[in-house]
């Protein structure tokens, strides 16, 4: 038996945020962004946190590898393809976890297996091969039939049996693209559990996409018929419509336990504190309808609950909004509060931060604090963020600013950049303050890449509310999404530039194969 | 038979935008917006567009009145309370349609029955009562018990029968809270076609809300039940997490018609221009990752695309980006184009203008092709969407702005304002030039509405993209949004601003009732 074998009803939460999630166009991460997203997952109680696919680049191997050394609960997996290099490297990086897990996946499908030019048989073989393998340097082995839900039944019974007598723990049933419903969903767990010799020997997992909008009620339906693993991401990042939502199954395992009488091992609480994390890390801004994590997801339109008719909130909620970590305050601090007082709050916002985080944070709470009457939760959620984004590894760090701007000539900005740690000056002018901060940039770093989306948003009200802006850019195909947040919207978009520019950095670095499951 | 018996293989799309998704803290919409996503519900075969709910307000009243006036092919539906008084409301602004349809409710479920202080057999009488009175006016009517899914079965079943009795042509079964699951919503639908006499003489709609994430495996169970109507909003607009997406069911019902063989009346390729238009009034983002309208929901990491390995599309998409009208062309137009070249391209992505609006958007447009080299798509989808935006019936239009900004001085602005047809001129300062014609506005037109969101993206690539500002405000617990598209981001800001505060005009002459579901 394996660590992952686990009672009946205990349902495994797999988290990919930091692999199919970051897969996402837009959505790279870098080493220091995916490295805090995974504390969080570990200290949610996510059972294993997928880290990334260390044969894809140096720079997932690295974050695969620390991740292992980091985690202190959590079973750590790295992604391979069918081959022992992709395997061998993927055992490298995740050896170092108390829990190691190597994934291994190859495309069943018609489709997919008209790709590799391999027929039944061979392909059969070379499953049984690199499972072989796997198993013999790791005894927590995931295997995975991609595009499982547009496999032929037979064939995939023959070749989930194969993997399994080779030694797989955990059996992935993906719907790569997105196609399944919940009767089929649950119809082909319950086909596998009753033919294959063995299946009862493993866990069962279910992968599912939102392409048709139907990835969290597909996840749940398997588990109804047997699977005991879901495969998940934070806000449903991933690729096209995204991966089954983790707050949508583990809110509504718990809402419905009556009908779904399975646990998870998370705590709720710090859903929302993760959703932020990873909007603010990706740039993929939720929206305000999206179920659990939205703005408005416990939004009521006041005059009802004005209306006197309705006496308790139940009438119109099936979640309390504590349940997800939202917490009822909203006024906090002013600009005479301490070190101390920051760090209770930020504990009380679900933040534990080290010393150095906490002192970065600080100064710029005090610099908040100066020029903002009053500081929000969401201010410092927002300073907290931000400070993951602009970390002391990067490659290009924003040194200094200042723009002059006016209606008379052209707008012109002074400014200090380190580039691999040498500072480099420059003064230059533009369409606009942010324009010519850009522009300055551009100067001292020279880059072919496209400006694919600027947004700004203020995260609390009023006129003097930080801002947050997202840039989204492309290069050669590659796209990033960089975020920052300050008072000034010019400087927050300049560092939003520089954090995509770092993102861009650390993606050219990578050699991405074709893992899209 | 009425005229909702359809075979049996057909799903009536009953759209709620206008109705459960304008009661969206902050979707709320003018007169002149409702009437622009009618006509292109209309356009694109939704079989029943719920209007709204006239005795809310006159502003509702009229709405509803003047769309059961314009649609050319749809059912014209109006919301009323289980009263006499709401039903003859209702009726008067439906009545104009060819095609009217009434519809009654009341929250049949033990929480809602305690809030009435009515006893099951005095719902009962209620029930009769207004439905048979709704019948003597319109021989449409369409009944739906609130919280439906957490109302005794017996119950339930009592008072569907009644409603039929009494002349009920559809039934509709709210997921009020959006609580349900797939087997779940179908074993309802499954029984009270089973257990209610004359339940095979109406059709059975389903409502579903996005709480955990389920609607739109919710609705599509339901249908495989026997529900032959579904309930949903263009993005899923509608309270807390929203209803059930418009576009997730019909492509569902497309894509996955081996399994699920119902058919709609939706003209798919419509689809991302009802998306575009619903998420620019309601100030509502679509997220990068929303299935089927989301900016990723097609898109691949180029890496793979480019992998060499992957021969054809279907590999990773069950969908072509034109089954929903999304068009491969990007780059359009330049300065030199004519007014007939615009009318062309409009028509070639979705749009029809009446010349008024024309002539509106082609002088925008030139202005723009002015300042901007490339004129896209998308720039062009947001100027036709900011026209709808900036009507004349407002009672707010900006006239002028001239703004002066620098780093040495307060911020000017110098606006003036039409109220009320009135123009009105201000000189004022602020922190800032988008602060300082925000206080222009304030001064000019008093108010206490707060600022509680403010966001800018750019439409298109590039530092000289037009920037779209969202504007959220709110006022006594009421909250609006409003947009507008400028390549001047302070234009932009200001015509936001005033649009959000015509919306907030519209809002406060609602009473709104306790009517969520």
């Amino acid at each position: 038996m394996t660590d992952t074998k686990q009672a009946q009803d205990r349902v495994l939460i797999f988290d990919t945020t930091l692999r199919d999630g970051e897969q996402s166009p837009g959505a790279t991460m870098t080493h220091d962004e995916k490295l805090e997203i995974a504390a969080l997952l570990d200290d949610m109680g996510v059972d294993i946190i997928e880290a990334g696919f260390p044969i894809a680049s140096e720079g997932d191997f690295e974050a695969v590898r620390d991740i292992a050394k980091l985690a202190k609960r959590a079973v750590i997996c790295g992604l391979a393809r069918a081959s022992t290099t992709d395997i061998d490297r993927a055992w490298e990086a995740v050896k170092h976890s108390p829990r190691p897990r190597i994934h291994t996946f190859i495309g069943t499908s018609p489709l997919h297996r008209g790709i590799t030019s391999l027929d039944q048989d061979g392909m059969a073989e070379q499953i049984h091969a690199t499972v072989t393998h796997a198993r013999n340097l790791c005894d927590n082995v995931q295997w995975s039939p991609m595009d499982a839900t547009r496999t032929e039944h037979d064939y995939l019974c023959r070749v989930v049996e194969i993997a399994i007598k080779a030694g797989a723990t955990t059996i992935n049933i993906p719907d790569t693209v997105g196609y399944t419903a919940p009767r089929e969903s649950a119809a082909l767990i319950a086909m596998l559990l009753e033919r294959v010799p063995g299946a009862d020997e493993v866990v069962f997992a279910t992968h599912c996409h939102n392409d048709l909008g139907m990835a969290t009620a597909n996840a749940l339906a398997a588990v109804d018929a047997g699977a005991r693993q879901i495969e998940c991401t934070i806000n449903g990042l991933g690729e096209r419509a995204g991966n089954t939502a983790l707050e949508e199954v583990v809110m509504a395992l718990r809402v419905r336990n009556d009908i779904m009488p399975y646990q998870t091992g998370i705590d709720t609480t710090k859903i929302m504190q993760a959703s932020r994390l990873v909007a603010g890390i990706s740039g993929f801004p939720v929206q305000f309808n999206k179920a659990i994590v939205g703005k408005n997801a416990f939004a009521h339109e006041s005059g009802i609950h004005q209306d006197g008719m309705l006496k308790n909130a139940e009438t119109f909620e099936i979640m309390r909004p504590t349940d997800i970590g939202l917490s009822e305050t909203s006024l906090v601090m002013g600009k005479h509060s301490g070190r101390a007082a920051l760090r209770a709050k930020l504990h009380d916002l679900g933040y534990d931060l080290a010393d150095n985080q906490l002192g970065d944070v600080f100064v710029r709470f005090k610099a908040l604090a100066d020029r903002k009457k009053e500081v929000y939760d969401d201010d410092l959620v927002a300073l907290v963020a931000d400070s993951a984004t602009n970390a002391e590894h990067d490659y290009l760090q924003v040194k200094r600013l200042r723009v002059v701007c006016g209606t008379d000539g052209p707008q012109e900005a002074e400014l200090t950049l380190a580039i691999d740690g040498v500072d480099h000056s420059i003064d230059a002018t533009g369409d606009g303050p942010v324009d010519a901060a850009f522009n300055a940039v551009r100067m001292l770093y020279p880059h072919e890449a496209r400006l694919a989306l600027y947004q700004v948003h203020a995260v609390t009200e009023g006129t003097d509310a930080q801002a947050t802006v997202s840039v989204r850019m492309e290069e050669a195909g590659h796209i990033v999404t960089g975020q920052s947040a300050d008072t000034d919207t010019v400087v927050a978009s300049l560092r939003a530039y520089v954090n995509a520019l770092n993102k861009l950095i650390v993606r050219r670095q990578k050699t991405r194969p074709a893992a899209a499951f």
